[in-house]
């Protein structure tokens, strides 16, 4: 393989989670150990800084603050949802590159995201000129397939885990008779991020909260849920229920969504409140409802290790690869065959990406459609594994904001 | 003052806090430092567990378990909203005191629950049996009179807080303009939690989040409240917004209750979806609301050291008050007043707490009525201070539950 010499690029798209920065400093520091690697820049809000011309020096941060990335929430170099839609913007995004010299492209994103990606590779190409694209996964919603797991998902289930195993301490302490706790949790049409709530549950004691979990890939069935609350309120007096925002009743319809249409980019929520109204009219007991929303892809005070440090991994891996000549792939996580949970880095292509979800395997779910069996166990545990100790300045957790140098432009303006 | 021999009972009340089973590992470790006290007992579920006769032996817990109960949340007794309403009920908490042979009694518990205390107070008094009571004080909400501030109210600051700023670089992040994030905080009829989310601003960033923090001190304006909302999205592209439970309007009316009636045991909420109408139907930004609920008092993972050591402090200085002859007073906590920060415990009369709510003193709000002044923060800082070190077990926090070995009943069964 032939050295390529030249700059390298780094975007961001997507809603954030609480490691996607973690990649960032990946690629950052990696690509520093790289001689042919000249400059490295970010790209501002993704394709927007990309199409404007609106680019920042990473190199000239301070080591301080590329570490700090490591337990910064939200995305740093800022992130969007832009797709390039119209040829012009693909020809103007190639002509950026052009011109800082671009020989490198990591774009940090969910499956959705890497379509850009590949856009530009493929313009690239088409033009003769030689670019590197290679992209790194995030989402906690643990939906791309290809990988075992994707980075992110890890902290987001650490965080639901652990606020639902507190709200089942201050529920169980009411001792005003039956109530019941009701929590939302993301993950569009998949059940990852429900189903990581059972792992507040301590080992051999399945009677722990939460005691149902609903996901996406069972259809929901209003009476059988009447049923299963009706029991569990007496066996313990109150009941933890954790709901996927992506439930669909049996017609493959959503249970609810805020705006958007079904089937389409939905806007999620309130099936929290939904299953209050079933929970009141037909159980007749009291329903608290928590929705934790943004916060479960925020929560940086509360990562796992295990997610950061294989967040940082892939984007060290992404770096490798574009410089051994890969392009057209996206990193992903490799689980070892062993008992002892070992991960490494893979690549798969992108062709292989487009219009694939990954849904939680029903095997995993026990007959009684409302708690998960060893599998999802031996499959989540080792995500959640460790903590990290975030600094906190003023009693409240230090985050980094870069210095953000901006590179000159050179070009004119455009109107995307 | 004679020294009075017996046994000691501990009952919790209300809403639990983050911190109030701290209080609980106070007052048995101080009362096992004390001969003249005998059997460590704890009713379960405060009052009902009095009158139920179900008592738990608490010196009979294992040390670790005692210990851990300083980072547990809920209430680990088990608490109760019940009253003493009809003479036979204080009666018969009366006979069963009598019966175990309690000389005293310590409730931890919020302004109204100590109603309940100073009755029993008041029966053993009039019975001529020998009694002492103290009160130890608990709520996030931080309305109690009497006393600087209240245990539990630190933590859920520093919870808040922390989840604005996560909240808020995630939403800095999206690069898709204008987007406003609406936070739901408790705290009824008072400021106190909105306020603490101030904490979040670094020190000298009076324009960082959160950017308009509502509190019922003050009537809500929604014509004020959507100018200040377009006003801070043309400076900051975003815009957090923190909002009480309890905002009233300028009639006094609750701006937003679900369920119960204003000005009597309102159930609150619903106030983030009141401003995200405004916003979206004045503004014209999209809206994201996030809704912390019970997460606020149960987030145990990420409590104030401060604060969970001035909860054991209060549960320790119940004993030492009631061995040196106090009775029908709560514990308070009494600021230094020099410029570091102390503070220590002192003693409140029963009779002065009832009825009185404190509120957020309006002088420490800014003129613009939507920020607080360098006597909030000098306030409210140091309640926040310290992080403390949760055990894990299997990735997720470790709680304590009590082994709970019932004390044997000597009395017939009672229908409350």
């Amino acid at each position: 393989m032939a050295e390529l010499a030249g700059n390298c690029l780094i975007g961001q798209s997507g809603g954030p989670t609480a490691v996607v920065n973690a990649s960032v400093a990946g690629i950052v520091s990696e690509a520093l150990n790289h001689g042919v690697i000249e400059e490295v820049y970010g790209a501002l809000n993704g394709v927007i800084g990309l199409l404007n011309e609106d680019l920042v020096d990473l190199a000239a941060e301070s080591q301080q603050a590329i570490r700090g990335l490591r337990h910064t929430p939200g995305a740093a170099l800022g992130s969007c949802r832009t797709k390039l839609k119209k040829p012009e913007d693909v020809a103007r995004a190639l002509a950026v590159l052009k011109t800082h010299n671009i020989r490198y492209y990591f774009h940090i994103g969910d499956a959705d995201s890497q379509e850009t990606a590949q856009k530009i590779a493929e313009a690239a190409k088409a033009d003769g000129y030689e670019l590197r694209v290679i992209g790194v996964p995030k989402t906690i919603d643990n939906d791309l397939p290809l990988t075992d797991h994707c980075p992110g998902y890890g902290s987001a289930a650490k965080y639901i885990a652990t606020t639902v195993r507190e709200l089942a301490f201050d529920a169980d302490a009411t001792g005003q008779g039956d109530i019941v706790t009701v929590v939302e949790v993301m993950g569009r049409n998949t059940g990852w991020l429900a189903a990581a709530s059972t792992l507040a549950k301590r080992r051999d004691h399945p009677n722990d909260a939460p005691h149902i979990v609903l996901v996406p890939e069972f259809a929901f069935d209003g009476a059988k849920f009447a049923d299963d609350v009706r029991r569990i309120l007496k066996r313990e007096k109150h009941c933890v229920v954790v709901a996927g925002e992506g439930l669909v009743d049996k017609d493959g319809n959503y249970v609810a969504v805020e705006g958007g249409e079904a089937g389409g980019a939905a806007q999620f929520g309130g099936v929290g409140d939904h299953l209050r109204e079933i929970v009141e009219s037909q159980v007749g007991a009291k329903v608290r409802v928590a929705r934790l929303g943004v916060a479960q892809r925020a929560a940086a005070h509360l990562v796992s290790k295990t997610d950061v440090d294989e967040a940082f991994l892939a984007g060290q891996a992404a770096v490798k690869a574009a410089i051994n000549g890969e392009s057209e792939k996206l990193v992903t996580l490799v689980r070892g065959d062993g008992d002892h949970y070992t991960c490494e880095t893979g690549l798969a292509s992108f062709a292989d990406l487009v219009g694939n979800v990954k849904k939680l395997p029903t095997e995993w779910v026990n007959e009684d459609g409302i708690s998960m069996n060893f599998q999802f166990y031996r499959y989540a545990t080792p995500l959640i594994q460790g903590e990290v100790s975030v600094p906190y300045e003023n009693c409240v957790p230090a985050f980094v904001r870069l210095a953000a140098h901006r590179v000159d432009t050179q070009l004119e303006g455009y109107q995307a």
